[in-house]
């Protein structure tokens, strides 16, 4: 049995909570939250605090907070035995003190409330400062994931900024297009399937192999003609910028 | 029972034929493609044709090839009776010569060989020069789609360009991330349930709302730390631009 104490309250910890909750071999003991009313969520199923000094023992303490508080919030803790873990894609493990072992257990994926994530799908990238950590870390992560991949910071980092074209602006282009569909009155909720297709594609194909489109094939009459459609500077720019990106990266002369 | 000849050979055509085929109330009479060798996936299961002289009598034809090729190619044939329609998301339906009746059939999917598509699930949006051509191609998109949407060409044309933002420039996403995951030697495959995640979400959240990310939430440390870590200047200019566009969408002061 691993005991686990997870201290934070959003996202990331209410997904990782039903995980955990979800595994025999796992019992979260506790979670600590700053702000008592954030803990609700927790209270009928598992101790809660919002006192640093009644963090009870654990095998593993987990902090699912916002990158900013981590370094803060690892300092204020006084433990000296189990490993101190956090979450992020970004922070690098020696961030944490080391006066205990420490770690770093990111699950790749983005969290949001009232989604119903399958945490076996997940990846779950693992770092820990010592072979038992790393032990321990693979066993937890084990159960909740088919794909457990230790990851030096530098290398966990990189993925992170690659998750942001992948998500973030990924998402950013969801929206622009959906912007320009409220401006022409077209239901956006049509493009839908073509997005999932598109998604769902690469499991078969590359991104530089599943490339299509005007820029693709370098077909400026088209280009031309879409540039015209849209009257947003920022759509024009964006638009300008990627099919210009997608032409030299297929080598065509511009 | 609906007779169709489908002229073009390439993506369109195919995944079109499988979704006829498998309809009782379908018939695909005969197909035409200008290169015999193309016509050779097809000469199992129907009639083909390389002369444009041959072409049968049918209900509908089907023009399923590249945009620049429909207003050469439809000005070639000598049909007198049926519809003609054309496939394609950019091209109006007055290209079309007026002598018969006219339409477009235009299914909103990115259409690669060898992956398996549900046509239930793809919108299919419908244009007819008179009455008796839209009831023709309701029934026929009714036959293959749950979703068929009259749309005239000036919408979706809109429709196209915005599909362009979602697939084409969202596919490049995930080619630069690749790219940059190549870079850093870090495996581009981790990335395949967020990205998938991110699609799936806009089922039941706006693009809008589902924006997370360093952009969103104005965290200037964090976008000049992914910046420094980008050696591309492709790379560079991307996220400067794309972040920008976030933290604009999001009202936030650059």
């Amino acid at each position: 049995m691993i005991r686990i104490v997870i201290l934070g309250t959003g996202n990331v910890a209410k997904h990782l909570y039903k995980a955990f909750k979800a595994q025999d071999s796992l019992e979260v003991v506790q979670v600590y939250g700053r702000n008592p009313k954030a803990l609700r969520y927790f209270e009928p199923y598992t101790k809660t605090t919002s006192e640093l000094s009644n963090i009870m023992v654990a095998d593993v303490y987990m902090l699912a907070v916002s990158d900013d508080a981590i370094g803060t919030l690892s300092k204020q803790l006084n433990l000296t035995q189990g490993i101190l873990v956090h979450t992020s894609g970004s922070v690098a493990m020696n961030l944490l003190p080391n006066r205990m072992g420490r770690g770093v257990f990111y699950p790749l994926q983005t969290f949001s409330e009232n989604r119903v994530l399958d945490f076996k799908e997940i990846p779950i990238c693992i770092e820990a400062s010592d072979d038992d950590g790393l032990r321990l870390l693979t066993q937890l992560a084990s159960a909740l994931s088919e794909t457990v991949v230790p990851l030096n910071s530098k290398k966990r980092r990189a993925l992170h900024l690659a998750a942001v074209f992948a998500n973030n602006f990924t998402n950013h282009m969801y929206h622009l297009s959906h912007e320009f569909c409220d401006q022409k009155d077209v239901p956006f909720k049509l493009l839908l399937p073509l997005i999932k297709e598109t998604a769902d594609k690469l499991e078969g194909l590359s991104p530089y192999d599943a490339q299509t489109g005007p820029a693709r094939r370098n077909d400026k009459g088209t280009l031309k003609k879409h540039l015209s459609q849209l009257k947003s500077e920022n759509h024009k720019k964006i638009y300008s910028l990627l099919s210009k990106s997608i032409q030299t990266t297929y080598g065509k002369k511009l």
